[in-house]
């Protein structure tokens, strides 16, 4: 159980992967960190079947919008590569593989609700497939094809993490003091992250940068990956409560928070990690600039407003109990919204990888981002 | 090991006691609710010692500032009850017992440095004492005389809750959804609490409140004691996570704040748990009132503003670590201030016990507590 370290060369990889794929005689696996054990343990998982890329979104083991997308488009390849495989001795139809797909495309569609990558990444190759079988094709080439389309999507979405991390870091002086809320780095992506995308290509540029880390709460995604990561990248950190944050917005010189998005309607409203909306407001009482970083896939022209965006309400134990020790009383009622919106006049640029866009995002937004999200 | 349960009778008693005072025969105990075991666990302390009353304070078995000050009292008379007890065969001079009695205050006074409650019972134990041997006094009976002065404090810290609750029910309306950050109740005190007490008094009155309980990292006042105070009164509540209540906020209809403090200077800016500042920014960003309530004892005329407060740092491992439970990776560098400062601007009123004071805090605090305060 090793995971895969990339040798780092210089701005534009990073150091390690967080979801892969792999073949071997057995056939083809989907690879994952176990980001619910990080950091204590760092285990890679080797993913078979569809169906255990389903429970790995939905258990967080992982998590982030790009690269939950990412890992569906892999898991719709590996239902493909694996019902071709478990019927290499039959004559398959294309009509039955693309059954196949579509119940995986389901499958993995029914796993979290809130960001729109997942259904972007489906979508992509549900009309990759259907484009593909208007020529004739081989089981073994259709899946080929959609195991390619998998790689295209992770791929994109690492040339897409260092455009946004090159324009953001244009928004980042030496010697700056950064606050992030959640986990929005290389873990929550195919690439170097979204909203740390910036302060690493920063700081591999020789800026000075210090990152106040929210731990955010339930989860705890800001301690354990993004305390993790800066780690591991020599980045100067301060982990905090989440509660801290105005306390240091106050009096810690905080110069700009960078956060990324699940999901960003067409007027800018953003939802992102629960606590956002919370960071957004005071940074705005404090007159700190407010970024939010998210690829074009992240971004749901088709929803004119936050209002229309589903927020996904997980299980009360993730509030109860942090990481198997119980933290309140028997039977006490408890809200867990996983994300909140945060209304767009809160948002001080929102950052993609075609480029910044400024308030009017409902003109801006559009402007960037239509041709990229007419799937 | 039982906790004591007072009879409730109606709206003036605290369903149980948080500190108390014993004799056997084997000497005083000052005894203690361990706070930094419940919910799971309820036991209750007998110390007999000022050093373990001392440690209890220091390690939060004992919080909240007005529970902290009674505690010290006790904790002096504890100790020249023990000194005296300890020398029943000698014969004791007064500057040995006020010796002792000073290095308790000294001993005791070093524990937590933000609660002024603290600092302001040791000093009316030392006044107390002072003026007590002006006369000729028996060893037996300056510590009687000290206990009983102690058990004054705690006893006018009861009736300033009921006052405070009384008061404080007047801004609560039927129906209303309410917000409390940390503990604030009947563990704060000896007696009903502060901030909880208006919500005692209006749920006792038939009025139908909510309140949304800020789990309060990183030691979890609110998810382990506010919750559980809450559900012994069969208060209804939701517990959320400090990062919610921006969203709650703004959509769950929440219609005012009610937090508790640890030392307010002349000019209304209130020290308090950490996270109390960001919860009055976004009250104030949403246009609910935030109510502070804390009597007399709390507040510090003698300093002018926040700026002068002292903020105690705790020890990392209280963020790194969650009831045991690791959270961060090893090595990371954390913040624990314990407190954060509200400046006056977003205080809407300070409930006391003496009236409900209004901006301009530096007059109307004068004016109601100045007498008070003169010690």
């Amino acid at each position: 159980m090793s995971i895969q370290y990339q040798p780092q060369d210089g701005a534009s990889e990073p150091k390690w992967k967080t979801v892969w794929w792999e073949e071997d005689e057995q056939g083809a696996t989907v690879c994952l960190v176990d980001q619910s054990v990080l950091p204590q343990e760092i285990v890679s998982l080797h993913l078979r079947h569809e169906q255990q890329v389903a429970d790995a979104i939905t258990s967080l083991k992982v998590r982030g919008a790009p690269a939950i997308g990412v890992t569906a488009a892999f898991g719709m390849a590996l239902a493909v590569w694996r019902f071709v495989r478990d019927h290499e001795e039959a004559t398959l139809i294309t009509d039955e593989i693309m059954t196949q797909l579509q119940a995986a495309g389901k499958l993995l569609g029914r796993t979290r609700p809130t960001a729109v990558n997942l259904f972007w990444a489906i979508e992509r190759m549900l009309q990759r497939a259907e484009q593909a079988v208007q020529q004739p094709l081989l089981p073994q080439q259709l899946a080929q094809l959609l195991r390619d389309e998998a790689q295209a999507i992770a791929d994109e979405d690492a040339a897409a993490c260092l455009s946004m991390g090159t324009l953001g870091a244009s928004l980042i002086d030496d010697g700056d003091i950064l606050l992030t809320h959640c986990n929005a780095g290389a873990l929550a992506t195919a690439g170097l992250g979204t909203a740390l995308a910036p302060i690493y290509v920063a700081h591999r540029a020789g800026k000075h940068v210090h990152v106040f880390v929210d731990e955010t709460r339930p989860i705890l995604q800001g301690a354990r990956l993004t305390a993790w990561e800066l780690q591991q990248e020599n980045i100067p950190l301060t982990l905090i409560t989440d509660n801290m944050a105005g306390h240091f917005m106050r009096s810690g010189g905080i110069n700009a928070v960078f956060v990324g998005a699940d999901r960003i309607a067409a007027n800018g409203d953003v939802a992102n990690k629960i606590g956002t909306y919370s960071v957004a407001v005071l940074a705005h009482a404090h007159a700190i600039p407010f970024y939010v970083v998210a690829p074009c896939s992240t971004i749901d022209l088709k929803i004119p407003s936050g209002d229309h965006i589903p927020i996904e309400q997980r299980d009360p134990d993730e509030v109860i109990a942090v990481r198997g020790a119980q933290v309140a009383p028997v039977g006490v009622r408890v809200a867990n919204p996983a994300f909140d919106v945060t209304p767009h006049q809160y948002v001080t640029a929102i950052i993609t990888e075609k480029g910044i866009a400024h308030p009017p995002y409902d003109v801006s937004l559009g402007q960037i981002c239509s041709e990229h999200n007419t799937i």
